[in-house]
């Protein structure tokens, strides 16, 4: 049994990730500053024994530093799982410092503090908008040139590099998990809770971004998760990099939106907008190769369409509004 | 005729380029914060009426963004090339918030300052250290997975990934090269200078880290210069990204040791180290496929040998002492 302080523990992706090792009876460290995460996430958790949240904002050096130092003292940590990030896209392309410190100086900070603190294992959330616009190749871990097209993407770059040579100095272990799109709860923001938001204002018209051919695949948080656990106990480099992912072409917005639309605003009309991008650092078309999950042995349970079809009814049941 | 700003405009690198710029008629502003450029380096160029040069940290947001209104609002800006940077890359592996405020966040801050200014022109001094170890292989621009194994390496990925993101915003042109390493004059640091100086403390016998038996390729900083204008003035992409080097394999350790040897401490001892690792960061056999600047219509007229070996004359001569 180890010790997890999870970074970003408030969060979407974070508590569900705490839920999960707290249930095979391991020990929980949730950070977060709460800019997006809440306590009223965190709150079903603390019913836990074993777990604690602690408010700390990862991209100041020194808190992060004097918060690592503290709780490794009292509970010497084993892994650290870095999900500390921006994950609103759209406000980073708009202002690049808030990607540059959310999402980059965090990962930066925590591994400064980490190499001070003495902890080598770290897991970290990236993602698949490092490949940037692969122009609808499949994309492996391996693929090349990696040109993110947005501001987070860049920072998710910056982040694996910096991780990567860090293995070289004080790191014993390091796993990338390059995630694409996660749906599920509690949901802040996404595709999902924007079209459920509209339906609901505007039931008999719901009004989607671009024409809704986008084609994107999703995962559901909760595969996501039994994912990360699986390659952090059967991958074994020093180094691992993996795409989590279904192994299908996903689903377009379109599909999304009738989904939403059935849930929540049934018999209304669906007006769509032009182009085929959402926004900028929006890709249209993405393949995702997973093969080397696969390899090692896991496979998801719910393709892409299902992994909607349950956040679907999920976000649509969730007590607060985003 | 252009007016070009050169960040690191005092160093080994922002020099050379100055001087080829003035000698072509375009005026020249260089901005350095004397870290590791000299203005004795600079001296040189006051006698082009075209060249100003003025002290700033271009790390510093407040510093930066103030500079360059100030400068493009007097001589509206075409060009900027961006070549300040840690280049000691050992003290970066000692600590990386060196790489992180010199390499990274220079790139940033300029950027940053770019888009307040609305100069839309970048070209970016980056490094064949974002490929990291690829085990011998040849490396094109298209190569991956880009593992970085030094701070420095992983903070000008970080660089190349952010201005790639803002080429999807502002910026309108950027020149990415991956430079080999460089050697010439002024210089500074670099293997040339270590062994220069160990030759001449104690001729009887040259100390070498390492077994002699690494292999690296290098440029000759005027063969630098001429690639990256070429670049500049043929390559029609938006991003553009070309390694930069000579067509060959490259020499040892071993081979220049001798050079410097048979310059500075003639009929003296070599004596190597153990292993083929000089510091943490260093690639032992490092290969770089050039095709696509070849492709291009560059090639350079000295190979690696003839690089090191111009190039052990002139520091040999040079006045001051790094």
């Amino acid at each position: 049994m180890g010790v997890h302080l999870i970074t970003g523990g408030a969060g979407f992706i974070g508590v569900n990730l705490a839920r999960r090792l707290l249930e095979q009876g391991q020990t929980v460290i949730a950070l977060d500053d709460l800019s997006l995460g809440k306590l009223e996430f965190v709150a079903p958790l603390t019913r836990f024994p074993d777990f604690s949240f602690v408010k700390v904002d990862c991209s100041s050096s020194d808190d992060i530093s004097k918060a690592l130092a503290k709780i490794h003292e009292r509970t010497p940590v084993s892994d650290v799982w870095h999900l500390a990030a921006n994950s609103n896209i759209a406000a980073g392309v708009a202002d690049p410092r808030i990607d540059l410190t959310r999402t980059f100086l965090t990962t930066f900070e925590v591994l400064a503090a980490m190499r001070q603190t003495g902890i080598g294992v770290l897991h970290f959330a990236s993602s698949s908008a490092v490949y940037g616009d692969a122009g609808g190749a499949a994309v492996d871990e391996n693929w090349g040139p990696l040109e993110p097209i947005s501001n987070y993407g860049a920072m998710k770059l910056a982040s694996e590099a910096q991780i990567r040579a860090a293995c070289e100095s004080f790191l014993t272990r390091a796993d990338i998990f390059r995630f694409p799109n996660v749906v599920g709860t509690p949901a802040t923001h996404g595709v999902i809770v924007d079209l459920i938001a509209k339906g609901r204002a505007t039931p008999h018209e719901i009004e989607v971004l671009g024409d809704g051919t986008q084609r994107k695949i999703y995962l559901h948080v909760q595969d996501l998760v039994e994912a990360m656990l699986f390659i952090t106990s059967h991958a074994d480099a020093r180094y691992n990099v993996y795409n989590i992912g279904p192994a299908d072409d996903g689903v377009t917005v379109r599909e999304i939106a009738e989904m939403v639309r059935d849930r929540v605003a049934q018999g209304g009309a669906i007006r769509y907008g032009a182009g085929n991008k959402g926004w900028v650092g929006d890709v249209p078309r993405f393949r995702y190769a997973t093969d080397k999950l696969i390899a090692l042995g896991w496979k998801s349970s719910r393709n892409s369409a299902a992994a909607i079809r349950t956040a679907v009814n999920e976000i649509a049941d969730q007590p607060w509004r985003a």
